[in-house]
């Protein structure tokens, strides 16, 4: 992704933007990393079985799993010696961005699964097929497009949104 | 990214799997797209606000709002007839990525922010500093890497996991 963007525009402006959402996707943003992630919940850790589950080459897979370890998402442990052979663990980082992937998860099985989800997920606390829900940390209740306020708002949305909002309710 | 992948491997085999992660992550999963949803929640909705706000080139921003369209996740509305200029708005499929969006962000701003979150989200139904957490559907309560489990588990994991857990327990 990052080569082709550089390819179009010549300079990755994105990197610069001080923002949380760019520099979580700079880590996650790969769709092969979400597979691979997605296969270390469910328990794969070696890379012969990341490979045998993904499909994926070799070299794209050595190339992720470099990734997020670097990036502290994933840790090697060796489970073998004489040669040393390591496996790819979730380290706590890694393990937070389950709700980074249950809400995919629930986007993509009301949006764009026709009949069932193809894979069902269920809380083992009260044994129920269930789905990710998005709530405040501080209220519990549900958060959605029209109850939240970003702040401070970007110097062009005041300019360009707010004005025009204003402008609209003095005419 | 569709592309870089394709030249190292041949095929897009990501394609075929049968996920929601990976489905959503089809529309979704491109860092500008991304970037101009954050907009869009802002409340930009005119293409050269999108463009003095990202930074992007006319290109890619005409790219990235047209396949957003296709995909139901914004819609085309005409705000001035004598030439019709068009401007870009958020569909109810569009609004329910505020979970992916918020989830997103609040890893970034757990594990990637050294200091201060660059902006903060204030949930207007409780006028709090918030973050979105991960609830169940069914019960409410948190759900993390420890109380979820996936139905059904394939059978890579089956025969590489599974068994080997068996077989640590009956050793």
């Amino acid at each position: 992704m990052a080569s082709t963007e550089l390819s179009e525009t010549g300079t990755n402006r994105y990197d610069i933007f001080d923002c949380s959402v760019a520099r979580t996707l700079e880590h996650v943003g790969e769709r092969w990393t979400f597979m691979v992630l997605r296969d270390a919940f469910y328990g794969i850790r070696r890379f012969d079985d990341f490979q045998a589950s993904l499909g994926v080459a070799r070299n794209i897979l050595t190339k992720r799993l470099a990734k997020l370890v670097d990036a502290g998402i994933m840790r090697k442990e060796p489970y073998q010696e004489h040669p040393t052979r390591y496996e790819y663990v979730l380290t706590e980082k890694g393990r937070d961005l389950v709700p980074v992937l249950t809400s995919l998860l629930a986007w993509g099985d009301k949006w764009e699964t026709e009949n069932e989800p193809p894979v069902r997920l269920i809380h083992t606390t009260c044994k129920n097929v269930m789905h990710s829900q998005a709530v405040c940390s501080e209220c519990g209740d549900e958060i959605n497009a029209f109850n939240l306020h970003l702040d401070p708002v970007p110097q062009i949305v005041i300019e360009r949104v707010v004005k025009a909002k204003l402008a609209a309710h003095t005419t």
